[in-house]
């Protein structure tokens, strides 16, 4: 821990409508999309009832370019005429972590 | 956002071993405890696969306390012996917020 480097994580939590008509291929393709950008780390989801997306970044600037990516753009504009009934968005500096392995 | 007051998440990723045996009963009376602590805020679960949990807090303070309650000590013992074969829990900073509600 003495040697922790600080990053950030994106915590994506979200309820969708009754209308999901393309919602998984466009959640395929923007996490593919989000793989590629500079300062992606990783990325974890569960829906169950609720959705949450974590995903993690080297920087602030990282995250404020993937938010402005024009392909995220639109899928961000669907999902809200479309996909999702409610979301939040929080962006966190990760300060300390803590693993457990069998 | 001029107004926003910082506070913490614990990001809490597991995989579960094949034996679940009391552990739904186990996470449910967790969860009621911690809405009992000071300083507990809300709290978000889903698990497909990967499970996600994130817990929200006023201070890192109020993290720490409820780390080291002696339920929440036995249930970490019995997860790391029994349910998780895998776990990682991150501390954040929560720096900024956006909602969407329809």
């Amino acid at each position: 821990m003495q040697n922790f480097k600080p990053y950030y994580a994106v915590i994506f939590t979200s309820t969708q409508t009754k209308d999901t008509e393309g919602y998984s291929e466009m959640a395929k393709h923007i996490e593919d999309l989000a793989k590629k950008q500079d300062g992606f780390l990783g990325i974890e989801s569960a829906r169950d009832g609720v959705g949450i997306t974590v995903s993690y970044w080297e920087s602030l600037e990282a995250i404020k370019t993937w938010k402005q990516n024009s392909e995220h753009l639109i899928a961000q504009q669907k999902g809200r005429e479309k996909w999702y009934s409610w979301y939040n968005t929080r962006i966190c500096k990760v300060e300390r972590e803590y693993e457990f392995k069998l």
